[in-house]
């Protein structure tokens, strides 16, 4: 087995338009009070489980900084390095970004919405460039020519796991214990990759907010325990639960 | 001149023990509602002037860190690359931690109380090893034999001013705006640096709380203008003053 990493991925909590019902993606909103109370959670929860982390990942959404931000100088671990990166966003909602999912699923019907939601490889229609709800124009995507217009969870996966590999891996051989603070499908994506999960499964995988989860990886990088753990599983059940019915 | 650099560099806002009057150094007190509030307002004065980092470096305390998330959500920076070093601490104060600034004066005299405070090179007693206000069995410092038990200010210039030539200056180089948020100490110790000071000049310098203080940067990296300009002079001066009356 070996003396190698453990990952800690986080779900940021609730933000403004998660209580909204609104599709997000990469519109870069606030937490709610809420969303922060589960973030100081999630640092309470790794001090309980003495689980604090070597090093921080996080995507360049506030959502997910604030709730590693919170979490870490809850636990006492403000000081740990930190690296962000655009490739553990959220997925790009397209064209469905700002627009409340309760309208576009009795608009669209049931199935288009699941299609758009949770399918592996349809990505909603994309964005128009400059339009109120795009990114395309954010001085912090300028690097990669404003980023995607639109992204199905295969382009997630396409993004985020060669990071993974690349980038937070070694940090993992070393030994350490590293956080991920990202969101719903960036989350589920590098789920897919550690549980070497078929389109079909990861289609059915709901990551709850604001429960850390913990995987211990083997000397390969394997999780020792397919699906990880969460440090609350009731929490966990309950809010997969609610992810899973959103729209409703 | 050429399009080199910008530095900002922004020294944290009231602490808890700022607030009772306390010698801090390196012991990681929080912010108060009103450190918290300058820090909100930094990011505000970023915002008003276009003065907007590209990255961020902080010390390993909870103050300076706390101060560099607040100021750079507020002017929707919160996504820059940040990165953190112990070079950028506080001086540590010896044996001074976690003692009443007006006691030490009353019971040591005005002369030793300002040699402590203000003198380059004379360091306080050094803290005991793993007496509550030391930081010597605090994981963070594991790397540095738990760090020193005492500086002077030319300790604290010897530390940071290599880390700010090896590591800031390529940020610079290429014409970044880079933020360095801090404290009184290893700021005055960098605009020793910068500004070219004498060890008796720089005595006299007092660094306000929560201005930030703009750097323009030569092609050689100099600074175009000498003590650079505080994004409020106003409150720069209020805050200057109060700081060089502390412990009366």
């Amino acid at each position: 087995m070996g003396n190698a990493g453990t990952l800690v991925l986080l779900r940021h909590g609730e933000s403004d338009w998660n209580a909204r019902n609104l599709f997000t993606g990469w519109v870069d909103v606030d937490l709610t009070d809420r969303g922060r109370a589960e973030a100081v959670r999630s640092g309470e929860l790794m001090v309980e489980h003495k689980l604090l982390p070597d090093v921080a990942y996080t995507s360049l959404l506030r959502r997910a900084i604030t709730t590693a931000n919170l979490a870490l100088d809850t636990a006492d671990r403000h000081w740990i390095p930190v690296r962000r990166s655009w490739r553990l966003n959220e997925r790009h909602y397209g064209a469905l970004q700002g627009l409340n999912k309760a309208d576009i699923k009795a608009r669209y019907g049931e199935e288009q919405f699941m299609a758009w939601r949770r399918s592996y490889d349809v990505p909603p229609p994309p964005i128009e460039r400059g339009s109120r709800f795009s990114q395309d124009m954010d001085p912090r995507y300028a690097d990669i020519g404003g980023g995607p217009l639109t992204e199905c969870l295969a382009d997630v996966v396409a993004r985020f796991v060669p990071y993974y590999t690349d980038v937070i891996m070694p940090d993992l051989r070393v030994g350490k214990t590293v956080l991920v603070a990202a969101h719903g499908n960036s989350l589920r994506a590098l789920v897919k990759y550690l549980d070497d999960m078929s389109e079909q499964e990861v289609v059915g995988l709901n990551i709850p907010t604001g429960v850390p989860l913990r995987y211990d990886l083997n000397a390969e990088l394997k999780p020792i325990m397919r699906g990880g753990s969460y440090l609350d599983p009731e929490a966990a059940a309950a809010g997969a639960a609610a992810v899973a019915s959103q729209g409703a």
